[in-house]
């Protein structure tokens, strides 16, 4: 009985079993190759230090790591933009909460030589070419929510937010052409209080807000699953 | 009739104009010499790295300052424990939101003399010798929250709070001797939803309930003020 159930859990591929939660930050200023500092990711790495807090906050739990959440990083700063990172959750492994560690990774991933297939630059971490239009086709089909000051306060509904994906900007926020496509792909328009915030606190206050939502529903199992496959 | 409210927003204490709040963090490990590297905030600074975030976290908008919001930093680390590190955000200066930055005013505060009297760092940061027990006693009269998985739920009570303070653990929790304290002067065990977050994750979700009830109570002018103030 023991084997079988170690056999399910390691056979059933995790997407199957948990409805996912991805987001997605865009990094107007973010370096496209990995020509910068860790000691200057606000700097050299045009404000770099913004997304390395976004993946922290997106990804970790007191004792482990949100294994359910995927992290999209659309790099669009020089020298060549439109570079996507992705953190997959359920794969990561050798990032520690600190921005240098997530700023490492992503340093690593841009090494890498990019193109329209993604490139693995360490486990967990992805790397392609891509713009928001080939991302938001990714996720056709799934509930898409782009966060703003004077969006539907996600408390409203966040008990019928499942398999979802957040859009968030940078400290520059979001251009109106980005915009424009999100709301054609169906993106509702979102915010998470009545005070603006950093985009990594946002982060923070969405997966608050999906947790209680799924603890009433009695998803504590969920839970119970990342641990297992740890 | 300019001049006069001009005058009226600078002669008149902020602190007698809002409630304030104060957020305590306990860093068990945190170096007390600033004798540790920026390049290496969760290493040789013992774990620095945490009370770097829970610093931004505590004080950051997106477009400034929580000026009514004072944190404490409680140094229990080697080679000289018992130093407090408070950032005011009624008079910080040169704070950006990435963790270098905070390790840095943290380090030149380490740099100056720890007295049982406050000294000046940098604007808005001061430095001490003070522990739990001085701390404590220095907020004397007002409404102690200490942070635990298990507390009530601070949704069911963010609008009866006012004027609070709120005690965290690092990565190390809190000791048996240090609950024993804050019981003993009356703090309430708190939580924050239903999954255990880091420090820096509970602080902004603090912020959230705190910011929602005052926006429901209609104090939005609070932030006019804040504005004012910059």
């Amino acid at each position: 009985m023991f084997i079988f159930e170690h056999a399910y859990i390691f056979y059933i591929p995790y997407v199957n079993i948990v409805p996912m939660r991805d987001i997605v930050i865009l990094g107007h200023k973010a370096k496209t190759n990995g020509d910068f500092s860790l000691n200057d990711l606000p700097g050299s790495a045009g404000r770099m230090d913004i997304l390395c807090r976004c993946v922290s906050s997106a990804l970790f739990l007191s004792f482990g790591m949100r294994r359910d959440v995927n992290v999209h990083l659309l790099l669009l700063g020089d020298p060549d933009p439109g570079k996507i990172i992705r953190f997959e959750g359920l794969h990561l492994r050798y990032l520690n909460p600190d921005e240098r560690s997530s700023g490492s990774l992503i340093n690593k991933a841009l090494q890498k030589d990019a193109t329209e297939q993604d490139t693995r630059s360490t486990p967990g971490v992805w790397i392609r070419r891509g713009d928001l239009k080939s991302l938001l086709l990714e996720f056709e089909g799934r509930a898409l929510f782009y966060l703003r000051e004077d969006g539907r306060d996600i408390r409203e509904f966040a008990r019928e937010v499942q398999d979802s994906v957040f859009i968030l900007g940078d400290h520059t926020g979001v251009t109106e052409e980005e915009e424009k496509q999100l709301l054609e792909a169906g993106a509702q328009i979102v915010s998470v209080g009545p005070v603006s915030l950093h985009s990594n606190h946002c982060i923070t206050l969405i997966h608050n807000e999906l947790d209680r939502a799924e603890s009433e529903r009695g998803a504590s199992q969920r839970y119970a699953d990342c641990q297992a496959e740890e």
